[in-house]
């Protein structure tokens, strides 16, 4: 089938590899291969392999490339190069330097012709969809987002870094009591560290003092000090063995009122088994959108608030309303 | 404020009184006139009320109009004549009728020029986007759409045709423990009908035979006869203070797998005080983004499938960029 989408995948850590399992379940995709910066034929995987430095060999043979790499370091790297000759999708999540990011890859994608949909998946992504579509609905109400329960890596690195800190992760977890009162449509303005706990499991060097730990846990500013923080010293087979997935999830929830005082609670929440195979599904509805207005001649970099969502599927907009208006 | 978006409102049932007050939630929009086939002087309103033949005087005082009659018959009537001259937004909820709707109103708008939103409210709405957006992320999955709890008006229309039946509501419910499992990511094949129950409060007339009247109910085709039915007999005074709200909601859940087989949800829900008054508010920011695509051009009808959410919301793509990704 000449007429799937073609895709390329660059970097193969958690994200490329759910990437990789994901276009495998939408039939009209078809993976072309993966860019990697590691010697090709160390990658465990039955999928093409390509050295990143001959990316440009498939300058038409693929219709978006998937940039699969950290936020951290990789795609500020990786993304302005690709865009130059590629369609892109990325999942930059870094809040605060999404603006700067927004404005590099649009003169880059409006100077070469290419489509470059930036910082999609869960949060940023469908949360920023959630929180958009309840506050302009409801203008006269507020916003909440919970996130969890989940691995945060952010949080799990930092209690790694500390001394006679072998290993550990931290989960994510909702306030029970709070996320109930927001659900009931209450009003509640409280800080989001007031909203979540946040629960360590640690595995700690022989004769570490565990009260230090603990305490150098639990005074962290940003991280923790804010924030209800319980902290479990376990064994490492503990921690390999019921610790080992990546789980996440959250809650956006608006809450408001029509003018004659009727309350009204608009809702999106996610449990996710596996944060990254999740976060790979939506890129790869994505990379379909992107591949559709690509070919409608739009180009510069977009945000998914810029996307239609009937661009999402593979259907056609007569069976879409059809089917599923 | 003359860079206001202005808005004119057709019919005065409980959707038009929603969206008078709606419109006055929403600080860049202005509402223009309501019009009416009734005498203008007999609706209770402050706003500026014309009669309806008079609309084509507002011609170029109007960016959209936003037509507020049901479905079974106004909006068949009017959107037809509107769109010939106006912008318009629609709650067409005839879902096997929407198809050759919009090919109707399609050849109309784009005949005038004009951009027509069909279909737009939370099912057919809000809820379509959330099944779009499931089966596209997790297309190995299951889609599941939970009514209520709510009043459906189709049903308490058809308990009231009854002999003997003198007044009465239909509430559609979720059933607790089917919704309990799809919520768990448990594979569910059932259909609607076993998925919901239907609560009816009856006012019956003096001396009607309460067995007959519950047997009717229960035993009625499509409405009742395959769903668990509870009926109740409540007095007139009852339904007056207890059963006089317009409450609704529902669910929108995706569940599915990613290629490892782990398991995802995906849920939209709403729980809404007033149905008319929330399906008002989505009415009324999906008039914003009518406006802003009939600004840059774009004519014929279309779906909530086919506008970027951004266009919801009246802050610029790099305010969205900065405050919601």
């Amino acid at each position: 089938m000449n007429d799937r989408i073609r895709i390329g995948i660059v970097g193969y850590g958690n994200i490329g590899r759910g990437t990789e399992l994901a276009i495998s379940q939408n039939e009209d995709m078809e993976l072309v291969g993966i860019f990697t910066r590691r010697e090709p034929d160390l990658l465990d995987t039955k999928s093409n392999v390509i050295h990143i430095s001959n990316m440009l060999d498939f300058k038409d043979k693929i219709d978006v490339m998937i940039l699969c790499g950290g936020s951290a370091k990789d795609l500020g790297e990786q993304v302005p190069m690709t865009s130059k000759y590629f369609n892109t999708v990325d999942s930059f999540d870094n809040h605060g330097k999404i603006p700067e990011y927004f404005d590099k890859i649009n003169n880059i994608a409006l100077k070469s012709n290419k489509l470059s949909l930036i910082s999609a998946g869960w949060d940023p992504g469908l949360f920023s969809l959630a929180r958009l579509l309840g506050k302009s609905i409801l203008p006269n109400g507020r916003n909440y987002t919970f996130w969890g329960k989940g691995i945060s890596q952010g949080h799990s690195d930092a209690i790694r870094k500390i001394k006679g800190v072998k290993d550990g992760v931290q989960y994510t977890i909702p306030c029970e009591e709070i996320l109930k009162k927001v659900k009931n449509c209450e009003d509640v303005n409280i800080p989001s560290c007031k909203m979540h706990k946040r629960i360590c499991y640690i595995v700690c060097e022989d004769g570490e003092d565990l009260v230090r730990i603990e305490n150098e846990i639990k005074s962290m500013p940003n991280y923790f000090a804010d924030y209800d923080t319980i902290v479990n010293f376990i064994s490492e087979k503990e921690l390999k063995k019921n610790h080992n997935k990546m789980p996440h999830g959250g809650f956006v929830i608006q809450t408001g009122t029509t003018k004659s005082n009727a309350r009204h609670k608009i809702e999106f929440n996610l449990a996710l088994d596996s944060n990254p195979e999740f976060t790979s599904s939506v890129l790869v509805a994505y990379a379909r959108a992107v591949h559709k207005m690509a070919l409608e001649g739009k180009k510069g970099a977009i945000t998914i608030f810029d996307i239609p969502l009937g661009y999402l599927s593979s259907k056609t907009g007569e069976q879409l309303r059809r089917e599923l208006l």
